[in-house]
């Protein structure tokens, strides 16, 4: 806080205070813009059918700031809209714009509600879009895995528990075990999307206004399935909607992790059961040899960044009293970095799991005559040994045990989910359902934005 | 560790380490022997119908092993059922007992499955009535809230944002906002209900088993919707199910902890708007007037309690590699003691929102002229003043800003979800939805286990 | 909560309620007995010599109150105290109990202090004893691994970077880098012991008292450096000393964590570099081979869980107004937890530590000349080429790269620290150093116990 | 990831990959260019002495790339200086500039080291700076709300436990209390500089060099107590030493926070005890009476996300195995905006307490009859009667108990540390040695910086 900010003020406030309540707004508010403006655009259509003498706005009226609003998203498309330390927000920003270009108009736009109100409808603007597009990374990463699954379907690979070997396994059962995990994460993402799609819009300052607005009208106009009832719980819903949604996304993380840890591990010289493209690796500053899986570690230390954002958050709201509190404000940073990182992690994950290499020849040498110990006490308890003892009398002669052939030890496991039970066309089933849902919501939510706006949405420049 | 205990071995393994290794299972496992037995009897049913010569079981060891399943259930309600060290966990304490009383028929239960199997099943099945039953208490805790609005809908209160006065609001509006909080918190938990609602049997040791083993016939007799498809996968999803499942739990603790924090701001006798009954505040040792709100300021604790919980256990399985992993048991405390908090704190809350007192006249008392400012600013906008205008006009003249009367003001909210547009049946229809949701899914389990172990299900002895 | 409990009450408070207040306080406080048994002692003392007519306590009463309390001691030592739901706490219990013996002298010790009062101190004590508990076992396990050190000083391992082969290292720099980690360890525990060595006695309800209390006599009689000067801090300091405390033992866990976590890579039979011994090692129930270093997977886990329990406690206490707080009690759980665990995990890795085989022949056989290539760019660069240059000469002619004797690749980096230079009389220094100065303090609090309570401390029964 | 991206490379790595793994690095960087010209002259000027032929630097030529990057670091300062995406970060970055400048001297100064041996350095570097001022500036927050208690020391203040009014107290004792807790906090940060004080330099990528380089005088030309001993663990050490960093700077959070909350408490006008300037509040975008505390509010929010970084942070770097990995990236974000979160809180606290009021007559109007309840029950005590009974007595009687002078009140509580016994030399004392620390390291620091660079350190361009 420089000296020279210290005797300057915006209104009665001092300007080292203000940059420092405004904190990275100026910056994450960028990502707002156009929901700032197209909820805007819902506001005050319902504003110009609202049944009050005078009209808040006139159908012209309605028109022309709505055409106004289209103006500024397409400008700040090509980069020219700022946020000023003075209009601290999207918010004041874009009523500020208005006001140049519309005067009385602009100083009207903000009858009725609040900035609070804003920026929850904008968040939930903004995550509508961001989780449809995190679910289709999501199913593209399965999709990836499951190619792969595929390509090496009975490719035999030892299977592991507490690291050390201990099945009889193959790439199809690994690869589309991470492949489910993403379909179970990418139903999570949907749960979170019908959550997060509830309008707050029509809370104001969270207790509501003495006009007579219409909720239902501008959750309809503006894609919604509804809006959310309680005004208050509008508001109140600031940071529980973004932990859920962290939540969503700190499953595909989890997830990814463990994906990567799997690479990591089998791209271990020692291993080389998989390797990945020399594009994704890169060396080191002292050591000519190094080739190193760095995305790999990245994704893996990401899944953290983005549990402690999910803990940020919750931890910022946890305790909270009813009512906004600008404490809310310092969630929007670690909600946006990370779904951020998580929708990067996706895609940087999609590319590698194309272009990752089997090499089923190491994989086949990694089996020992251990690894089929299991098996071969299977075998006994099918013959009618109960299974304990024979269990035992495998134990007391493991050194006897012979190998066998893993290419058969894989196609034994015939039941449902197993190495050669896999059904990949009921996981296709399902990943195509999501997908589905994905499409069908963004296509719902273009078609109000472009009805409301008159603008093709998203806007193509 | 003690000296003693470093000089046995249980098998091969010194006793102090099997101590470290068993830690809280012994008494945590306890909670899964219902479990335990229901899915053994699935499996052995399962096995007993599975295509091979020998029968793995004939249909009438089969029902003797489904009768000594009954019997220890019945036992263990009775208070007699241990698991001793050697044991390690309730699925080896449960195959001793079998053993004991059925020879050969117990040794040969674990034909075809593993104990992580089994524990990922119990999980599963333990959360299904723990998730049903919390859904059930946030639901209880909602109408509670609800009749309080009911009987206190229009009565005035402030509304506050950044803790100071804002504008006018009624316990009704404030009841009910919490009461949707939780009605989406129950949608949480039965989204967490659906994910947690497949079976992973048939997982084994996360690789699956040389034999014909039929996971959709054991997914149905336990009133699973589906098995869990890939079975490495099935077993990857431990901790993740638990993430899923306590971050749904943190969010029912997220509302509680903002209604606790309301209640602890609202009964600070500078306030006095509400009253919590005499039996749930506790003394102090030294101060003789104290009446201290105890049970709100430990709802408040546990809802940090329960995300830490959270955090323990995705830290937990953040960055493990596939198939089963050791550390996976160390999630099973924060996963149950998650759970079990979130459900103390939602039945003790009820019972104090169902005994709170509400203080009208002291909240009319807090009504100052500046709450007003907002409707005033309002008026002036309705008559057709540009908001912004009108804002400043009434922020220039906030000296002569008159009073109005709260409970007209409250009144004059008549839009969807504000004070005098409250929708309770709407409200209601939301909550009765998901009530008969849990109700439907409880119905479901208890007839599949009660038509598997041919036992009443729940047990009442 | 059943409805027999809501029907029956403590004073005021329905039974119900009060079991949800103790909480998990009537086990938990058994652990801090002795320390409320020693804070009385110093209470009561001072009180006996505080200048005031008639005195609280004479000399003769003071007396017998302290020997009261040591019979109380050596009763709890041989299991005859129990704290009851009345009693909600060790404090309740302790006074009951002296009334129950002594009468009024009972209902006097509570003269000038407060329950919060109480528990701040007796967290105190219990974390003085702890805490050098763990730094003698930290030291411990660094000498383990020194230990290991000198006994394979030289032998060649090869070091990684990104898990990826890198450069020639040895046992000796692998085992030190873990023992040197504890050493730092041990100096954050012993910062948290002196953070933790002020006495909080003499606060009663975090406001002091109108009597002419010695709050630095009581903490001289009780073996502290000084007291905590202002009376409300010394309770606004609960929660955040634990969280402190917690911190320290986190980066113990760390450390373990790690060493874990390298173990469970070089015991997988691709490396083989070391084994532990067979009676640390659990089984499988349906694998017959396995062998598995769950000692190892639970310390990597319980690294995340002593963390989730800082997070527990400094997320109640963050944004707690001033004064005691009933969230505080929800601390006491993960704080005694963590520490519990933290030992816990210390002292079996010690144990496994000293019973690691190193397997030098399988070290030696993983050096591929790619290992090397760093030193050759180096001796390049020693002739004067550029190093940038050398390195790129290297990796463009990787193919042609020889191997060196890794023996002697080793023997090659003898500056401070590198694998030749290891200067283990100075990492003995800085360990005995700590040593030394737990001792001291263990020593110091003891006899200051002993004199207070004329009882030798720690009591042997 | 655009598709152009997709097509270039840098080397061999896929642009879009490369700038994943880059992440903020090229921001982040900036702040440590400093610490990378400093440490690479400390580097350089060990090679030029090490006994080696040839030399790897001659003395003039050390000089001379000494000269270069007093340069840089001088062209940094006016902004001229930055980091391509080919570069990755600021040490391939100044190498490349060194090298444009000087050609082969700059291809020769990362003979002997590694970028993970500089980025640790220029860490240790970075938070040397960091952790003095903040040290500084909670001691200047502490004088500040010393001074605050010194101005109204006496003024008596309504102390409360639970929220509820409890005892008497003053303005100086609750201002007090707060400057303790940050006191302490300064001590914590000290420990933390202290364990900082090591020096990594040497490690090169975690195993040394097979050079004679002299990590001693490495250590001392840039002014640390001593170099870590072990070079891996030097790496090891990665991520411990900023969880340890961001640990210290999340006590200074749970104390600033408290601050906040009680101040967010005291500034309703329920209560109006204290009144924050103008200047530091905010208003509304739809009330126009607003003024609100939102610093505090933000304030208490950053305290999770603090704590939320050091979770990140620990959660990365926990389980990795030992040697450098690339997850230690991804914590240089959160440990660095954990520290300027930290400090802009204080800083902007600092001018809040100074510019803070104090409303005596509102804070005297709070005291009712009940706060005296405990002061009543010692009067008794101190005539003879035991405490309980004096306690039960009090209670059987609240209806009658009368009030007290709240000043005679703060007056009678003389013991050290309480309302009249408050020891602000002492206080002052502590504050002034923690203080003087930091000025001495300070001043350390920047001699051997203006010794081995030959530039005045810190540069005032």
């Amino acid at each position: 806080l420089n000296s020279k900010a210290r005797t300057t003020t915006v209104g009665v406030v001092r300007t080292d205070i203000l940059d420092f309540t405004v904190g990275r707004d100026r910056q994450l508010d960028m990502a707002l813009l156009n929901a700032d403006c197209i909820g805007t655009a819902a506001h005050v259509t319902m504003l110009s059918r609202m049944p009050v003498k005078p009209s808040v706005f006139t159908a012209p009226q309605c028109a022309k700031v709505i055409r106004a609003l289209g103006q500024i998203m397409i400008a700040s498309a090509r980069g020219r809209f700022a946020i000023s330390l003075e209009d601290q927000d999207v918010h004041l920003a874009l009523e500020r714009q208005l006001t140049a270009r519309l005067g009385a108009l602009g100083r009207n736009v903000h009858t009725g509600r609040s900035r609070n109100d804003q920026v929850a409808l904008d968040l939930r603007l903004f995550a509508k879009e961001q989780i449809l597009a995190a679910i289709d990374e999501a199913l593209n990463l399965a999709d990836a895995l499951i190619a792969q699954a595929r390509r090496h379907l009975m490719t035999p690979m030892v299977g592991r528990t507490h690291m050390q070997p201990a099945m009889p396994s193959s790439v199809g059962l690994w690869a589309t075990a991470h492949a489910e995990s993403l379909v179970d994460d990418a139903l999570l993402l949907k749960n979170a999307f019908e959550l997060n799609d509830q309008c707050p819009l029509g809370s104001a300052a969270s207790y509501g206004v003495p006009l007579p607005i219409d909720r239902e009208m501008t959750a309809e106009l503006l894609g919604f399935s509804r809006p959310i009832h309680n005004v208050l719980y509008a508001n109140n819903a600031r940071g529980k909607i973004e932990t859920i949604i962290l939540a969503a996304m700190g499953q595909v993380m989890l997830s990814l992790a463990k994906l990567a840890q799997d690479l990591m591990l089998y791209t271990m010289p020692e291993f080389n059961y998989f390797s990945i493209p020399k594009e994704f690796c890169t060396g080191s500053s002292i050591m000519p040899q190094k080739n190193n899986p760095d995305v790999l570690e990245l994704v893996r230390a990401k899944a953290a960044t983005v549990f402690a954002h999910e803990m940020a958050v919750a931890g910022i709201v946890r305790g909270l009293p009813s009512g906004y509190n600008r404490d809310l404000q310092e969630t929007k940073g670690p909600f946006m970095d990370g779904i951020a990182t998580t929708r990067g992690c996706l895609e940087v994950m999609s590319l590698l799991i194309q272009g990752m290499e089997v090499h089923a020849p190491q994989m086949r040498a990694a089996f020992s005559p251990a690894v089929f110990a299991t098996d071969r006490a299977l075998e006994l308890a099918a013959k009618g040994m109960p299974f304990r003892d024979a269990y035992q009398h495998i134990k007391a002669h493991m050194d006897e045990l012979a190998a066998m052939d893993p290419g058969d030890a894989v196609l034994r496991k015939t039941h449902w989910g197993a190495t050669a039970g896999l059904d990949l066309d009921a996981m296709g089933k399902r990943l195509e359902a999501t997908r589905r849902f994905a499409a069908s919501e963004r296509m719902r939510y273009h078609r109000a934005v472009t009805r409301l706006m008159n603008v093709q949405y998203p806007l193509h420049d």
